[in-house]
């Protein structure tokens, strides 16, 4: 069957993620209750654990079985040395456990997260939000939603009375926190009513387009963090670009995602931006 | 019926306590995914709703006409100008929902915590986090229960490798601010793995009774917002004391708990105390 890229083709493929991404849901389910150890990554806090790297492999197996031209970006796959190349083939951006830190710490707040690119543009999000049992779905022009109800982002247009979601992240370098905490600074002297951090950079974005949170920015994330996250909040009617204000790009590990452009824009320009290797 | 303070009474009085909480929580539920409206209490992002006020007179009502002896201690009632008195009487002591921010955005962290005081010591906690219907109770010298199932915090005895959960908190002063960030900063260089705010001190006290965080510190917080709380992470096992290390008082608007004395005690030696009024 050639790629087309058609809806119903993209629908297909979104669907028969939603399946795996429940699958693998189910493992995470048991496995969050266990004793876990892990291995350190870029630093002393960025961590991986046995299950994430079994439900990459589950994951990319089952859609490659299925589709056998499509290609993979995956967390843990990269994490062990396969470099990351997005071409306009059909790619899925996976990352097995979004929240790792709160898995190993069975802080229920953790995420399969698989997004699909066409063309180099996102054209399906899916992220299972495993302990709450909430699927996030979303096919470019389709709207979003959760366990199949339509879901939409706030009318908020300021950050005066927002509520927005940010995370420290796993970074710890002298330079990358001082941005950290001038922007948290920046967006409380907004007067926004709070700032919350769940520890899942899926889930923050999944906030957001349900309405639940007005926006949410990062540093340091990889595409496969945000690639799902990005379209669910797009389709939800929410607004993201680069913290630059300028187009999102899924490989520059950034993102603001807010539910209007104006709250989106008044955010980016009060923002400062560490340096960042690109993905 | 005199009150012994027997643990069959205070059991009696804790179970009363969970009915009446988990009808404030229905209510909770229906009124969070409607238009609300605010009003602000002690700075532009202290707020309190209709629901707030609403949902504690139900609560001190029905408490009230089964146990017509006893006191009360109600945010909203404190907040109304009632003044803050604890004595030797049997004193519930509530927050009709915890965490008013979230309700007011939908983001579903909310809680109903009521606590119970006899001769001045914390006898009993219930709290309910209403949009995940788990329902966490303690009746001192019974253990924790979430659901009824037993909970138990964990064995983290360093920072190092913890998680911990905090909150911005509604003060906005210079002063209150520098402290936040200081202590944020002192929390992160221990190589504590991360740092969560879920907007809720209720709710961020059952995570550490649950063994879902390792330690969760909270200045500017109400005896409301902890009363419940503490009971419960105690009888999870874990340690609940002043940041100054010193015995915990719940009039004096913080708090420190953690898994275990060791972690607790080494996050004491690192904070940096801003000045409050007590309750």
């Amino acid at each position: 069957m050639p790629v087309t890229g058609s809806t119903s083709d993209i629908q297909a493929f979104a669907l028969f993620a939603e399946f795996v991404a429940k699958e693998a849901g189910e493992t995470i389910r048991r496995a969050i209750v266990m004793e876990k150890s892990f291995d350190l990554k870029s630093s002393v806090v960025d961590l991986v654990t046995e299950t994430d790297k079994a439900v990459e492999t589950f994951i990319i197996n089952s859609l490659k079985e299925r589709y056998p031209d499509h290609q993979f970006i995956g967390e843990e796959s990269v994490a062990g040395g396969l470099k990351v190349s997005l071409t306009d083939a059909p790619t899925w951006i996976i990352d097995p456990i979004d929240g790792t830190t709160n898995f190993v710490h069975t802080f229920p707040y953790v995420a399969v997260s698989i997004g699909l690119s066409i063309n180099k543009e996102l054209v399906a999000g899916i992220i299972y939000h495993v302990m709450a049992d909430e699927m996030y779905t979303a096919v470019v022009g389709q709207g979003a939603f959760c366990n199949g109800l339509p879901i939409k982002v706030t009318h908020a247009t300021t950050l005066q009375g927002s509520l927005v979601i940010t995370e420290v992240g796993a970074a710890r370098d002298p330079l990358r926190m001082d941005c950290f905490y001038k922007n948290f600074k920046a967006v409380l002297s907004t007067n926004a009513h709070g700032i919350r951090a769940l520890g899942s950079a899926a889930l923050n974005l999944c906030m957001v387009a349900k309405g639940a949170g007005d926006i949410n920015y990062e540093y340091g994330i990889h595409c496969w963090d945000v690639a799902a996250g990005s379209i669910i909040v797009r389709e939800a009617g929410g607004y993201v670009c680069d913290p630059t204000g300028g187009d999102f790009d899924q490989m520059a590990r950034r993102v603001v995602a807010g539910a209007t452009k104006e709250i989106t824009k008044e955010l980016c320009g009060i923002l400062s931006h560490p340096d960042l290797e690109r993905d």
